[in-house]
């Protein structure tokens, strides 16, 4: 959808005029009171459910929404009642007017050139586009991680507008171990030679290293330690048996820059006496000994999960979305209290942690907890026992679906 | 000292002829029965404590050994009373033979091809420095993180020269997270145009791009989330009131790239319309709002830290040692059982933990401390309630100093 008027921002500049990618799931009722938006995190999109069909009307391959397992018909968030709208946020890389978008008056790139943009920015261009589909009220507003701040500030900036909110493994702020992830992922997207100041756009080159180690690092803070651990532990990538052995100093070393390695097939061909005249010891090894090629499954898999990353993801919009993140503080404008801020919410609420979340860990939900009770609030919260660290919110967890699927039946259902 | 017989390396490589740097502190005694070993972690060196002095005699301005709060006169571990002996290890960038300095066969700088040391390659060049200085039984092996890792090693490659074991804030082996977080570091390293597949040398550049970004990763790990918080939590770096105000799209917009910044001068001279005709509000914001700027004060602590190891740190020595940690784990021979690859140790032990310690937390000491006590070992442990994370064993924390003195004193002091 295109937005002709130009919308303010926080930083007191502005977006000249700007298009929204949005998916709506479901039939809004006659009285509009069934939509339910919701709100993405750092590198998803207005995908939220359901799949993709070609031409031929075949499913495409994984095209599933980012957030399927949640939404759809008869899923926790039931389509068959509830009309659901998921918008790409303003700055993002999926179709909203965003870094790698065209500004209408120069002609160029934005690159570095877009304006920062913050939660607040984001949640008044959501509302702008509800007025666009003639939707005043919404049943719910609902996020995880970065979107559940988006819920949380809907219920601040539009109280009247929104029956419920669904905050899902989220903070009412960053702690500083957050934003200090968030930096060192930007210094590497920065520092990469080929970020050009971020007019990479006009060089033909993308800062693709600097992308991979800001997404590796994401992902390492999106699981538990123990998930990390039962997923892949210490195990190899590829067991290869390298039989080397000790040896002592006598022999030619020359080659090779003087290190010498015995391979299986080597190993015969040369018999080193050791250092006290004890035979060297053939040693079983399953290692490379090599710094740079993989040996560990967990370095395989983050590396992969880095050039995926690298090849979809605008590198501008990483820096912006991580810098929402970190302005993210209802409370500051309250002297730090955040039942102050709160204060102006009307919303009812639902809230979700997973114990496991050391990202968005279960205190932090429960701070936003404790100051909805402080005024008050009609307030859910669910504390869900599971492994997977932050990436739980995306999960296919029974309990958790559940807690949600109760809430939107009990409580949300249209009347 | 130089070592001219080559020293067999775990990978099958060996190293030809090498230099280890080393110091001393205090007196060795007449049976030689009071020599404590300290090996280091991962960017530290053998100047464990005192300071130097310039040629005139003056203090060398913050010249303190890493460990001087523990080691020195009348200090825990108590130089009137014992020998101290502090090695850098092979591979390391501070004296000892390492990827800087020049292979002896070919005349160039090792660089990349410095081959890959373990832990049990340094113990094992450790030994041969004791057996230089005519050493055959340590009083005491001690170290913290990797250096405790090498502590724990001694123990099962020459129990029988080793009386106690002190071995701080350290784990059997690394988690998947903890090999996790040193991948993205080396990936940073490694992928830094400036590094020249580990042979910078011979281009005259320094990968410090690479360096800045695995050191701020690892200082966010040695720091606990607590302490972040209490340190920096959300305070600003410099905060100046930037006066913005939301504004309508009525105005000219085409200068600055669509971006209009409103700064106090500049209020009053425009006066746009608010988007239904109210005013608009000015609205005191303490943010740049800006990604590549520092906001936080967190942001430019890390920043530093970067760019001061980044001048004085090897970047083949960080992929060195960083893999040697990966590598690490006595009970991998004994398929897995920790209890079955200690029975080697006769040594009496010191274990130390931090409760905030998320790098080597608690838990993992708790592994060694038990594989010990099947075995019927002689074991000491204190859990320490410090707030300061993993970095909290280089701190002058009393408890946790208290504890290491009266272990020394009580049971390694030499008869």
């Amino acid at each position: 959808m295109h937005f002709a008027d130009a919308l303010p921002l926080q930083s007191g500049a502005s977006i000249r005029a700007y298009d929204l990618s949005y998916e709506t799931y479901g039939m809004l009722n006659a009285d509009k009171s069934n939509a339910v938006l919701i709100c993405h995190a750092l590198n998803a999109s207005h995908h939220v459910a359901g799949i993709y069909l070609d031409d031929a009307g075949a499913p495409v391959p994984r095209s599933e929404g980012w957030w399927d397992t949640m939404i759809g018909p008869g899923k926790p968030v039931n389509t068959d009642k509830f009309f659901v709208i998921g918008v790409n946020n303003l700055g993002s890389c999926f179709g909203s007017t965003g870094p790698m978008q065209t500004h209408p008056d120069t002609g160029e790139v934005y690159g570095a050139d877009f304006p920062v943009v913050t939660v607040q920015d984001w949640v008044d261009a959501q509302a702008r586009l509800l007025d666009a589909l003639g939707i005043q009220t919404l049943a719910a507003v609902m996020g995880g991680s970065l979107g559940g701040m988006q819920a949380l500030s809907w219920t601040l900036q539009y109280p009247d507008r929104v029956r419920h909110a669904v905050v899902v493994a989220s903070a009412p702020n960053l702690t500083a171990e957050n934003i200090a992830f968030n930096e060192v992922a930007r210094r590497a997207i920065v520092t990469d030679p080929d970020f050009h100041a971020g007019h990479y756009g006009r060089h033909g080159v993308l800062p693709q290293r600097g992308l991979r180690i800001a997404r590796m690092i994401g992902h390492i803070t999106y699981l538990s330690d123990d998930v990390m651990n039962e997923k892949f532990g210490r195990q190899l990538q590829a067991p290869t048996l390298v039989v080397s052995r000790a040896f002592g100093g006598t022999l030619p070393l020359a080659e090779d820059k003087g290190v010498l390695r015995l391979r299986p097939g080597e190993a015969g061909s040369v018999a080193p006496a050791g250092e006290e005249g004890t035979p060297p010891k053939p040693v079983a090894s399953p290692f490379k000994y090599s710094t740079q090629e993989v040996e560990f499954q967990i370095e395989s898999y983050l590396r992969y999960q880095g050039d995926k990353f690298s090849e979809y993801f605008d590198a501008n919009t990483y820096l912006l979305i991580t810098r929402a993140l970190d302005y993210f503080d209802p409370a500051a404008a309250h002297g730090g209290n955040l039942t102050q801020a709160l204060a102006q919410a009307s919303a009812k609420f639902l809230l979700v942690s997973f114990t496991t979340d050391w990202r968005f860990s279960p205190a932090r939900s429960r701070e936003i907890v404790k100051a909805l009770l402080d005024n008050q609030r009609d307030v859910s919260y669910a504390e869900v026992d599971a492994p997977h660290g932050h990436d739980a919110f995306l999960l296919d967890d029974p309990r958790y679906l559940g807690v949600v699927r109760s809430y939107f039946e009990s409580k949300v259902a249209p009347c």
